[in-house]
């Protein structure tokens, strides 16, 4: 079985966007032993889609699509596929009462066109969009599947793993895939580390993702049944922690924040957060995670020298004899929104995110983290390259695995 | 004059990398003038490579093909291209010097399959690779240029940029787009207000897309020169600009954050923020633009009750009579951290993000934010829908578009 992904859309042609859900529906086809030997994107345009649908319908078991099922006149995909496969739309009556019902919610009048999103192909099999308004769905058309999926990836995602559960993954063999997210070690590292286990594994496989900051590392095994699949993977698994130890952040996937929020819970700590050059990022980060209230008491955002002196208590002497980005500024911070706070927890960051700011003694990208607890204060000096975004993005994840590592370590 | 983008490797169908190349050559060729109408990628595997080929030959006047151009057995790029055009591949004696200057330096025997870098297709033009071994080249093919390009996007990348300069521009087209992002309208009904305009024009064009919340419209005119462009676009946006006036955040692609901020700095006016369950988004929003030290002095997130009468005075009595998510508490946040820090401009967010914590009273989605200048408070309901991450998402950005807002009412 092989499947091919078609991506429409003239925003991507543009380059206005790139083409992440081409490679989050491989990655998933991946996993589930599907092999994908083409992508293609085209635009918003009935020949030229056209053209590519009656050509990968030749050469693919299974076509995913996604984009173009919204409400305006570019969003033209089912009416191609309508032309393709000869089946006419017809309105989907519980994708249209859902359409009415949100306009009706939020009081404002339905454009007319909303009602677009409700027409499917007649005899398509319904996947339900829980996110937004365009229902997804699947086209049989010569024995092969046609997947329709709408374009925003938050909508696309869920859409796409429910298919392949309810479509796919019913073949026999059951594949099963642990994601190991793991921080502050390179790809190239990681691939270093596991090099040995990636040439001696055929089942489970291994592979590596980077993603943001971070690296995945995925185990697929296949077997008769998930137990079976699960005791291949078990091994590998072990072996991987023991050469990887403590840049693990989770082995099922969790994020940094989940992590984080999840241990602080079951050692029933709490955490404050104060930060300069992040301006929120860690803040944002831990409330991402349902119930962080548990655990997260408050935050400070002193980007001003004066906030940090008034709301922290940071010396004025010590800003401005060591400055805003030093090490005792950053412990200051740290021990000061731990003090108000009275949380178990007090962590900091000030740093240079540029692209200003920066000087030859203290250059952008110079970061400082405070850590504050009841066994003291510290202190700990990154020097982060990259854009502004890379800088705050990884001290923001810094901050958060030197909280992960400190709570593990006081198991 | 249109091109056609092909990414060859097994690693992007596999998921394991994203596309960017093609984002990056798309956007490029968009601003030369040049139309993408397809992308495709396909692995390396020499049948479905010709294949691709063959296709794109019939569609396209220029093929710019990334990947596989490397030492190892997986790398045959040029191979098919010799295959598709019989032209044989013959050694570029410059690039086999470079080879293997390059391992005597590094003091490692050379493996032999290293000198298939080296090969060319005969009589084609080298496009010279100073960050990698692998050069590049243009192969003419019955007047289509097909442009081989190395996968790594650090060598690809200059590569691109040194055969658009030489080879492209002289084409005579200049394409202009205009981003203009709206805020508080869906796509659709940006759709149906401009819907009279995209009926009648063909040039400039006019499109729309959705980007986490905000719509985007383009508007992209082709002429003989820049200036020729603009003028196409300028009456188009004056148009647009008078039917969707204050919904506009911006015509020139700047994000939401963006304006603000340099509203903010015009009027030499500055901000501070409390969050609640948005836990430091407005504040990592901000701060993301650089300068922004210069506007925003400092950020509170008072996630517990406590901390919203410790930190920013909000009464014990409203919390407890009429709750964290009330327009009073959120009132009393945006007074509070304005007078705390004596900004011009205090803005809070409180409410329940879900999906834990609604009732029947105060549902999942229910939002409260509060303004606060010299003016006097005040404070504005939303009723969202969707996930945790969209409810904050949209709380954040509908903040700041209040503080956009008010802003330019001041004018």
């Amino acid at each position: 079985m092989n499947a091919e992904i078609i991506s429409v859309g003239t925003e991507l042609l543009m380059g206005q966007i790139s083409n992440t859900n081409a490679q989050y529906i491989s990655q998933k086809l991946a996993e589930s032993g599907i092999n994908v030997y083409f992508h293609s994107v085209v635009g918003d345009n009935r020949v030229r889609m056209l053209e590519t649908l009656r050509l990968a319908v030749k050469r693919s078991d299974i076509l995913i699509l996604t984009g173009g099922l919204g409400p305006t006149e570019d969003d033209i995909t089912k009416e191609v596929i309508s032309e393709l496969t000869g089946v006419p739309l017809e309105v989907d009556y519980e994708s249209q009462l859902k359409i009415e019902e949100f306009f009706n919610k939020l009081n404002r009048p339905m454009a007319e066109n909303n009602i677009r999103q409700a027409l499917i192909p007649q005899g398509a099999v319904i996947i339900p969009n829980d996110k937004g308004l365009a229902p997804g769905c699947v086209v049989n058309y010569n024995s092969i599947d046609i997947v329709l999926l709408p374009g925003p990836p938050s909508e696309m995602k869920p859409m796409f793993d429910y298919f392949l559960d309810k479509h796919i993954v019913e073949s026999g063999m059951v594949i099963e895939s642990k994601y190991i997210r793991i921080f502050g070690l390179g790809e190239s590292t990681v691939e270093e580390k596991i090099s040995a286990l990636v040439k001696k594994q055929t089942n489970p496989t291994l592979a590596t993702y980077c993603n943001e900051g971070e690296v995945v590392l995925r185990i697929t095994a296949s077997s008769m049944d998930k137990n079976g699949a699960e005791l291949l993977i078990k091994p590998v698994l072990e072996e991987i922690e023991g050469r990887l130890g403590k840049y693990i952040v989770s082995t099922d996937g969790r994020s940094m924040e989940e992590v984080v929020v999840s241990m602080l819970r079951e050692k029933g700590k709490t955490i404050s957060t104060a930060e300069s050059c992040t301006g929120g990022m860690i803040g944002s980060r831990l409330t991402s995670v349902p119930g962080a209230s548990e655990v997260y008491e408050r935050g400070v955002v002193t980007y001003s020298n004066n906030s940090k002196v008034d709301m922290l208590g940071v010396s004025s002497n010590t800003l401005s004899k060591k400055g805003a980005v030093s090490p005792e500024t950053a412990e200051q911070m740290a021990r000061g929104i731990r003090e108000i706070s009275g949380t178990s927890i007090g962590i900091s960051i000030t740093g240079i995110a540029g692209p200003g700011g920066g000087s030859e003694e203290k250059p952008v990208g110079l970061v400082y983290i405070g850590f504050s607890d009841e066994s003291g204060t510290e202190s700990r000096r990154l020097n982060l390259f990259g854009s502004r975004d890379r800088v705050r993005h990884y001290a923001a994840l810094t901050a958060l695995d030197i909280v992960r590592r400190k709570l593990k370590q006081n198991n």
